[in-house]
């Protein structure tokens, strides 16, 4: 049986079988955003890692080291945010060829550096090593108090279903840098920063996750489709989203339309927003979404509801038509069409 | 100006001149074999990590993957024993050809399960991507007591320098692997072992972590020479090492022969072995290094002494004759050399 067969799920679910079962004080190995385990001091360690190939999750061709680099200490930090965490410790091995000018390399640092200077989290080692394909591997270190943990699991029926920022943005930069489309900079300005230039919400998940009431929290990095998909399997409930409540930027609707796709398609399938996707009880919501904004800078926006499990994930649109999510054509996350969408950047 | 013209010392150099320092509260960020920091219980965080890339530190030609994986994995774990640490957790990245086989990721997975689990250490998560090329990234996270971290800083002039287990066996593997020398069973089991099976001194560097006089401590990873070029840069010593007391296995020795090397070429630039080289005070070391023993089930052995940094670092022979040992012809730790020595699987 070759890997292709079985997708990237089916592989981490062999390899989660055949693992021993983790000890006591490890409270999360695989299956949510960050590993999990508990520190002698009464809190949580968060630890996560991202590997990024040239090629598959980069291209030399369409963004600069410093983007590539910014875009990987994004992804990862991200997951830290998506545990309510605040980021320590940054680890970083790096494969690339000999011939490789070190002013790139350099550049690919600055890029990590900045962004988790600007966290206050420490590049503190890693490893350097030859290789003739392209491989970035980010390790981040990171603490929570044990009752400000956002876990996938924590969404109870009856929840608000909400997420920050907007979604399919960075998937509409992606297809502007790809395709080279035409389109006036007050256009493509925000899809491309948004794919080139993410920001981890960092802010954003420690306020989620001292809210008492917190449910479920993690980060859109592979679609919301994703997600909720991630979020019903591992609370065991269903959903109701509402798909004009999710947020699209304008621009991101504009390249959509261009390229003949509904604009919720990219915020469903798109991917590497680094958004949070949340549930909080209805209680009060409306004035602790505006101390929210106030206090993190980020808007977050209610798009459906948490039902209880049988209801599946339910997709409806503003007329009242209603698609559950297993019927909405999510072969999409398949390792084969996984990877076709990463390779956008190849072709 | 490229990678391979300053290597990748130079390389570390030159990324780690353009970081911000560290933040209070990390004690090691580069150059040790962890990144250290505190912990808000007292203790001292330990996170390390390595790559390894297909072709240039493993080969499927000679190793089975159960072996690949065993080998990562005691690399990592051998860093966290290189601080007098305890491993606690591991997170595990792969990228390999979607084409690869389902049993061959498992059996990787199993080589690396079966040394972790043996370690009370949990594979509790990581990544899984597509690549042309395979590459293997292990984060492990360990603890330790401050008083018991040994750090390659530590060494004092006066103070015994000792290794423990032996050296060179690692490489005598290789070349019996690489070349298809024809060798009796008896002779060959040994470093061949040694290469594909290495054991990290996990129980062995708590117990010198746990000495009061420990000074430095360190894994020998690329070879006793680069390790003691470490220690005498870190801890501004020098030392002086009696190149007849270095322990180096039978087999080895006959290997070494057999390509008409010395044994000690064989120790002081193999590397890979895993064993621990540190320096204690010389009270009732005879005595200790008896308990050592029976506490570790590993032999240490003294092989010089800590001299002040003037000089420099002296191999004696049997005979008395001294060689400094930037004159020992050590031009093979530029990154040329040392790839080609990792290239012999490719050759």
């Amino acid at each position: 049986m070759k890997i292709k067969e079985i997708g990237e799920f089916g592989l981490i679910q062999k390899i989660a079988a055949m693992l021993p079962p983790p000890h006591k004080g490890v409270t999360m190995g695989i299956g949510d955003d960050c590993a999990v385990f508990e520190l002698s001091n009464g809190k949580l360690g968060l630890l996560t890692t991202d590997m990024l190939v040239e090629g598959v999750h980069y291209s030399k061709e369409f963004a600069t080291p410093y983007e590539i680099g910014w875009r990987a200490m994004a992804g990862n930090l991200s997951d830290i945010a998506a545990m309510g965490g605040t980021p320590r410790l940054v680890l970083i091995s790096l494969g690339v060829p000999e011939i490789t000018k070190v002013s790139w390399v350099e550049d690919l640092y600055k890029g990590m550096s900045e962004l988790a200077a600007a966290y206050g989290t420490d590049i503190a080692g890693g490893d350097t090593v030859t290789s003739s394909q392209g491989v970035l591997n980010i390790v981040v270190w990171g603490e929570v108090e044990p009752s400000q943990t956002g876990y996938r699991s924590g969404a109870k029926p009856g929840q608000a279903l909400l997420v920050t920022g907007d979604l399919g943005g960075s998937h509409a930069g992606l297809e502007i840098l790809r395709r080279k489309l035409q389109l006036l900079p007050e256009i493509k300005s925000y899809p491309v920063e948004k794919h080139l230039h993410p920001v981890p919400r960092i802010e954003a998940g420690r306020w989620i996750g001292a809210q008492i009431d917190h449910g479920a929290l993690t980060d859109s990095s592979d679609g919301l489709g994703r997600d909720l998909k991630n979020l019903a399997e591992a609370g065991k409930v269903g959903f109701r989203v509402y798909l004009d409540k999710i947020p699209v930027h304008p621009s991101t609707c504009k390249v959509a339309e261009m390229l003949e796709k509904k604009p919720t398609d990219f915020a469903l399938q798109g991917g590497e927003d680094y958004e949070l996707v949340f549930t909080l009880s209805q209680e009060g919501l409306a004035e602790r979404l505006i101390d929210f904004e106030k206090q993190t800078g980020v808007k977050a926006t209610v798009i459906g509801e948490v039902l209880p499990p049988e209801a599946g994930i339910q997709l409806q649109d503003a007329q009242g038509n209603c698609q559950t999510l297993s019927g909405f054509g999510f072969e999409h996350f398949s390792l084969q069409s996984k990877v076709s969408l990463s390779n956008y950047l190849l072709n």
